[in-house]
């Protein structure tokens, strides 16, 4: 493989909610998603999932409570747990995740994205 | 959990080539590590090993081929692969890996760090 440069697999793409991947390391796979306004309310029942905000801010908000993200903040949603990314304005985030998850989780719909995309 | 910045994580620390987890993902750790020098030629038999870097510049030299890395960027180290990573000046590093790996792989010794420590 060759060294990955986010902010360049980042210019490669321009649509919002539509993870792509760029790493694989063991069965996980690395994604950029670019997101903006609000996602869906959902939750994946057999794994936690890491934000790792890259430019921008974005929310994640829970039953109990909202958690802000900044440029260089991540956050690991729990397995099981409901949550509800969100961006007022367009927001670039690494997630890191087992290979095959997909992004609305138990919620399948209009945001439900094509897995396994690469960038 | 909290919300984890990773500036404010790096900022707690100085030692060098002594990884630090910040967060879980299933049984996955995220871990900031500051490298300075030269590491020792290593390999992990069981599992890849992702490198992100956050501040600075770093090379991973392999067997055939030296790669070179800048903030923003990453690497994927193939599970069994020797490795040797390098920084000429002080180079801050975020590495995925699942728990308990230990930094030295193969290759116990003086940079050996004790494993599982949080910052």
């Amino acid at each position: 493989m060759s060294k990955i440069n986010l902010r360049d697999k980042l210019a490669k793409f321009s649509d919002h909610w539509s993870p792509k991947v760029i790493a694989e390391m063991n069965d996980y796979q690395f994604k950029l998603v670019k997101i903006k306004g609000d996602f869906v309310w959902h939750n994946h029942a057999d794994t936690d999932e890491a934000f790792i905000v890259i430019e921008g801010e974005m929310k994640i908000e829970f039953e109990d409570k909202t958690v802000e993200l900044g440029e260089g903040e991540m956050y690991v949603v729990p397995k099981g747990i409901e949550h509800k990314p969100y961006a007022e304005e367009e927001c670039k985030v690494m997630i890191i995740e087992p290979r095959g998850v997909v992004n609305t989780g138990n919620t399948e719909g209009e945001l439900t994205a094509s897995n396994d995309e690469w960038v």
